[in-house]
């Protein structure tokens, strides 16, 4: 998927001193390039929807402190992409801005530090973990224009089935990712036929396959049309991700690198881009608690 | 202000065993009371916006979790309150919900070991240092109603003066709430005179006198009209908290429990009520970053 890519790098760090730093720097450039690809001044954004993995959202308050853009920070875990969508979409469908920026990231190396273990300690991953994708995606939301269309979306809610495995967030994705489809196909009166490809954001292999079953034992036949960014963005052949990609990037970078413009150019028509998120923290893993999952659907059918 | 809370404890664990856990407890009651007040069934509520100070913003997703109520985390620090109410009147506004909750909750205990050092530690605290606020708020946001309406609404943008105290957050935050009330004066060709009072949302005192000596330079006369949560919620004859309260909790509580009352009994005509947020965490500052802050006003006035 690398040449869908507007800007890779091979400096993990992009530039910066520490990782933290690298994500900020990750949501600036995606901004950046955001503004000249649409040629747009920063004054003429109303507003910015965007949030990150970090403690408190650094990534995304740091990369818009003093640029003089309105902000609304997020927290939906690797959900954000779906959610500053949404929310960007309320605020413009409302009438309250003309054009909004739903923007994400995430960068393995800050996740693995904070969620996991430092990464010089070389832990071993178990089969079931994710590999956290170093990116960001940000999307223009105006009130008129002629690219790819949000119509619809289903605010999810938080589903928790007892999961208390935090290597495992696909299994604790997958329910709420079901709930959320399920939901968005009976407010609307929809089945999977009505979309050419319907997309979770990071299951991964394994909560995808759970998902499949649950879909199946509900009776909704998703035939070959649903598909997940974490099993989109890597290669399994030369790429050793285990169970796949995650991360607020994972879907950020698969929906605004590949699918809209697999939408601007016609080949999809419509889309359900359904961002999945896992709202644990270590100190909620620590204390014993299970791990809550969100998801939220945005559909996305082709411009006027 | 004690009596004009719904629901008062004198045990800061809310009869769980962490204070993390104890601060969801919170979250959870202040939902039940609201649908209890509103005597509304929880299937009625379309939309729930919350959001919190801890890591991942457990608080709010952990009190959510299996109820089944369609939620959008945010992060904005302690501006929360007014964060969500902003999203919940463009969520409700704009015709995408008839019933949205505002929430958003803080915990002495959890963030004091969060932030800056374990309880049992009895670190000194600074001068200039605030005190968080154990407590949670919730409101109702309808399309049709009696109550107080929000009228208009101004999203913050992201300033950071370069103050890196993390222990003088209203410093930090000052600017911020400064450059939105401005905005929001401008945009809607208001002053000051157009408000029975402009309230920000945890300055404390220090950030207060900073803030009102911003305004007398820019030529904006406050006079009596200015006022900060952060300096009402404790009573500083009797509660040593020095600077003020603060927390997500803070604005909250003092919205929730008394500035509505004072607009629903007629006290009260026009409010402009401005969370204030400090957006650093503590891998920021141990990086050597400066504290960005952000404030989002929301214009308050009587029903119908």
């Amino acid at each position: 998927m690398g040449h869908c890519f507007d800007h890779t790098d091979t400096d993990s760090y992009f530039g910066q001193k520490t990782w933290e730093k690298a994500e900020s720097q990750l949501q600036k450039l995606a901004l950046e390039l955001l503004l000249q690809k649409a040629a747009l001044q920063p004054r003429s954004i109303d507003l910015v929807c965007s949030g990150d993995l970090l403690n408190q959202c650094i990534s995304s308050s740091f990369s818009l402190r003093n640029t003089g853009l309105p902000a609304l920070g997020l927290y939906g875990a690797c959900s954000t992409m779906a959610e500053s969508l949404l929310v960007s979409s309320m605020a413009v469908g409302g009438g309250f801005a003309q054009r909004a920026v739903a923007m994400t990231s995430s960068h393995f190396a800050s996740s693995e530090r904070q969620y996991r273990f430092p990464l010089g300690y070389g832990g071993q991953r178990t089969p079931t973990a994710q590999w956290t994708v170093t990116g960001s995606g940000a999307a223009l939301v105006t009130a008129n224009g002629s690219g790819p269309k949000i119509e619809a979306a289903t605010v999810g809610i938080v589903v928790d089935k007892g999961i208390k495995d935090a290597n495992n967030m696909g299994a604790a994705m997958a329910p709420a990712a079901f709930e959320t489809i399920r939901t968005h196909f009976d407010d609307l009166g929809r089945s999977p036929e009505d979309y050419d490809l319907i997309v979770t954001g990071d299951l991964g292999s394994l909560g995808k396959e759970l998902a499949e079953t649950m879909f199946q034992d509900a009776g909704i036949h998703m035939g070959n049309r649903y598909q997940d960014c974490g099993c989109m963005i890597f290669d399994p052949t030369t790429q050793d991700v285990h169970a796949g990609g995650s991360g607020c990037g994972c879907s950020a970078v698969v929906l605004c690198g590949y699918l809209l413009d697999q939408i601007a150019t016609g080949k999809l028509k419509r889309l359900l881009f359904c961002g999945t998120g896992a709202l644990l923290s270590p100190v909620s893993s620590q204390q014993g608690e299970s791990v809550p999952g969100v998801c939220h659907a945005v559909a996305i059918t082709g411009g006027n």
